[in-house]
């Protein structure tokens, strides 16, 4: 991003900076892992269950399983969102933030050799600014690798299963300039949004791209690919360091 | 309580001790009023946010509403909780609860003052460690009164409409003995749970007591009785000082 | 009560008195236990089932469980109710008094006694008048009663699990008088409604006081239990003549 | 039925005989119509309700509407069933049945004549042996006039909008011979199950049989209809007596 | 129908004549029978699957079941109706349709012949006129017959449990004239609309008669199931033709 | 695809060959456009309703709206699928998949030269073999287009507000190899699955990429996306071509 300066972005960061990241482990007492995500104001509470069961479809086939479920506290956001268990449904955005979690993590982890268990990743989201699916699967991560290191030292498990970090991001076309990690007000302002999830070896794992607006070029998907490599490389250090 | 050291607490406190009790404002950045509430380990984060519409039933009648929703983060208990979103609906418990955070607060405001708006709660725990309603209700009077704050700053209200403070507290026999604030372990092995629910004045809004094991005798309840007073005054205090 | 000219309460009772109860058993035909419990206009009828079962968390245990359900005929009251079973839910309110019922038998009888079998009671409010969960729980007794008795009789249990009677009444402040008893219109009208389930024993089971409109003093609260502690005696009476 | 020893029912009855009909009015005191009838140990409270509104297809056409919801206590038959408030839904035989109790009333009764009204008919069964629909539309119906009573008592209506009667009974083949109103032990044994619903004037509103067993020829037909044109004219002669 | 071009129909067929009917089988890949079957231009997609197992109630008992779901294309109708998926639960009427079909089918199939199996049929409307749950039975039972032979041909069975053909036809009295296989223009104007089923040996399975507008008499109701008589005859002739 | 006899597909096609894909407009005859696209074995029927209103967020703002459902027949697929009508609920993945739908949709059209309508696209899968989402998106835009011209014909729109074509096609590697337009097989066994949507113009509204078994690398999306265009605009191609 040569020119910054010509279109600044509203928080005033380079187009390649993202938020401020913080990870803190050990946010609550109960669950195996637990971690505090923050991407700026964007904060999700990621917690990691160690389960003793598996789901049906598995039932004595000697592997484990991992999912993750989401959700949105009512007042996370500028206008208060009706609370999804008094309505009785979960939104279908819920359910396709909460399967892609779900799918990001499981793509990193050997679960034959898990054991019969389950991994329930819980991301709840406290505080709303933009990227809180990004940040959840970046946080869940951490709180997995709790998790396996718990069940480590209680010898339930004698290596970890997980084989790679995970971490994700948000880039965007914004103004006709692609930006990397978009907050509230470029989310809503934007063309493009494209979710990513690298592995820390640096392959893609998912990329999810929609056009909100005018629909996007080739040049154009490059330009984003390359800003997100270079954000999720950034996040993945940040998790070995938060980790160590 | 005179002799505390003759039945021990888990937790080392005197019979009439409540835990430490904190209560941050401003805790989110959205809401009109958002404060975490801890009673020793148990966090709850209540917002307060001010909606431009009534109830069907209010509608057209010149005053306002007041009601509260509330709910738990899947782990913030020592097993896993089904998430009440995927599960599509809140159960019985939940339901009381917010049922009875509602009642609390709507009986010290003064709902023809309010304007046709709604003052909604979210309760919801982050952490729990027994008396999650109890903190509920104390930490939403802060909520709703920081809400009542934005409000007269916007001169959308010249005058509060809250009456008084509201607060609440848990109270049981234990072992025998009446014991003030219970945490989770106090809870699991009681006779006799009590929620108390009084005003700054001193009287009781709602008194709810179970007998969990032995029924409880009068002389019983008026022990608990006189616990839950000198609890509650000390939660109005810290209500006072948390709002100076 | 020594004055109950001065105010005068809309039936005419004096403020000490009970409404007009009757206990019919064997109302219908096909329930072990089957009884109709009127409370003046208030008519409930409570059956109670004895099931070869017992709930997941329970089997294997050697031991039983009692549960219970409320339900109101949509057109129990002076306006139609909506029937929960077309709208799909039961309402807070229903969920509450059925969870009170439930737990109000269950500290009366000896679950471990009781083989593993469940007892179902269901409460279905065939009329109301104010005090439905009172009369509720006060005819699922002797439903229970008559339940265990038809136990006995085909040798599946030698003696009787229940420990000991269990009733209920309202009681509440109207117009600063304390009630005993209160019929709807006193109800609707009432500051402080008090529900109060007591043993056999005179020990308390639950006693739930909410304050409709101005909250209560120590000294009302106290009056209050005194007139519900002579009420639920003479219920008690009332439960023995009928099983006899 | 010439020979109703040759192949004698359950219940002794001959084979063109009902049982014991009873239609009591008034039976609870809100609903402005409220009927218990009694066939045999069926027994169904029906009530209508005046409602000052019609369904949103209806608005502003200056015409009325007429519905039915049909239940059954969880213990009103041999063995409990489900409570459908507590199951979140109705059965798809609830349905079957509330939609044809209502589509029978609506049969005798001029919409347009009652007013932008909705006359709303609740049958609960409070005792099942066999025939509950039939019972039900039968009490119904005088529940109905029951409102339309009400409502030209107080000039709301100045004459009735029921052109006729409409009642109901079961006919079958049990045993290979044709019967009229089946109790439970025949309902279910019996090849053909029929119901049967006509006017005072003798006309058919309804009629559903199913061939339970072996299917049925045009001749059991004939029998089957000729029984229950029979038993509806003694069903109707009874409701006349009972509105007398 | 001695004078057809008295009161011509709106497609002008003469009273007694059926629409064009067209079963096609094999017409999708995927299911052990799939049947579109056109009665004019209703269409019905009718597949039927065979699963090995049955409903917890059959278990171990060894005898299979049949089953039969009804769905509607949201567009298959003039306006388009909801998505019941969508909407989260069926009509009464789709109940009541599919319950039709299953007893329908049911009654001409002998299941302990069938080994602990489910033959589950689903009855897809790609195209309304009229008359679909009568294309919906004529078609099925061509589906269960392909999946028979599909188990026969696979020693799965060795002889068809199918002991009889059944099919549908309704059935009206449209402008006081009884005519065959209503479509949708006629059945939204009749005055009776009766659905007929039955088998080929010519025995009833069901009747469901129901007067829209005016009741009917005995004498309408003896031309009506004439007419079905003759029309059933003809669509089980069109049965064996297509299976041959 | 230089070599597909290297590493030849189950189909036999060359890596960048589509399936035979066939567009059959005015399929049915009630919706305004009713179109049965086939890719290979996969069939969609995809309808277009043009209804006379707007959801609540858009009334009186003067344009229209465009939304999708989809749903596939329980015999679609190899083993039936459980209708989530009688299940109650859309799974996730048929939420995803519908908001994916109206998302490309309306990419192309200028809502605001609507009116105040919506234009309702389903999309209901007859029978699947791999890419129901991008058969539906493909279908769904011809429906859309006769929908368009519907309106037109009558003179409720004076011009088009299709700007644009929009069709979608999956590409993903398999066996280390990038080819287009995955049938099931391949999507079963495929390491990397991506649908692509674009434009008449040739550029993207949507990128969906998953890794399923190993991540993929920059070069394998560069490989994928160079498929998705070729095969996109032939798409586009038989879309005109259907339309002319």
């Amino acid at each position: 991003m040569d020119n910054a300066t010509v279109s600044p972005r509203p928080s005033g960061r380079a187009a390649d900076a993202l938020r401020e990241v913080r990870i803190q482990r050990h946010y609550t007492r109960h669950a195996e892992g637990s971690v505090l995500v923050s991407f700026g104001d964007t904060q999700v509470l990621c917690t990691a269950s160690v389960l003793d069961k598996v789901p049906g479809f598995l039932k004595g086939r000697g592997q484990g399983w991992l999912t993750a479920e989401y959700g949105m506290l009512p007042r996370a956001t500028h206008t208060r969102g009706e609370r999804e268990a008094a309505r009785g449904k979960q939104s279908g955005r819920t359910q396709e933030i909460q399967r892609l979690i779900g799918r990001s993590l499981r793509a990193v982890i050997d679960l034959s050799a898990l054991g019969e268990r389950t991994l329930q990743l819980d991301c709840d989201v406290i505080q709303a600014d933009g990227g809180t699916r990004t940040a959840s699967i970046t946080g869940a991560y951490v709180a997995a690798a709790d998790a396996v290191r718990w069940m480590i030292e209680r010898d339930m498990l004698s290596e970890s299963p997980l084989r790679d970090h995970v971490a994700a991001v948000s880039v965007g076309m914004v103004g006709g300039q692609p930006v990397l990690d978009l907050d509230y007000v470029e989310d809503s302002a934007c063309d493009t949004d494209m979710n990513v999830v690298m592995t820390g070896a640096g392959h893609f794992v998912e990329v999810q791209g929609t056009a909100e607006g005018v629909p996007f070029t080739r040049g154009d998907m490059n330009a984003l690919l390359g800003l997100a490599e270079q954000g999720i490389a950034r996040l993945v250090q940040l998790q070995r360091e938060a980790l160590a």
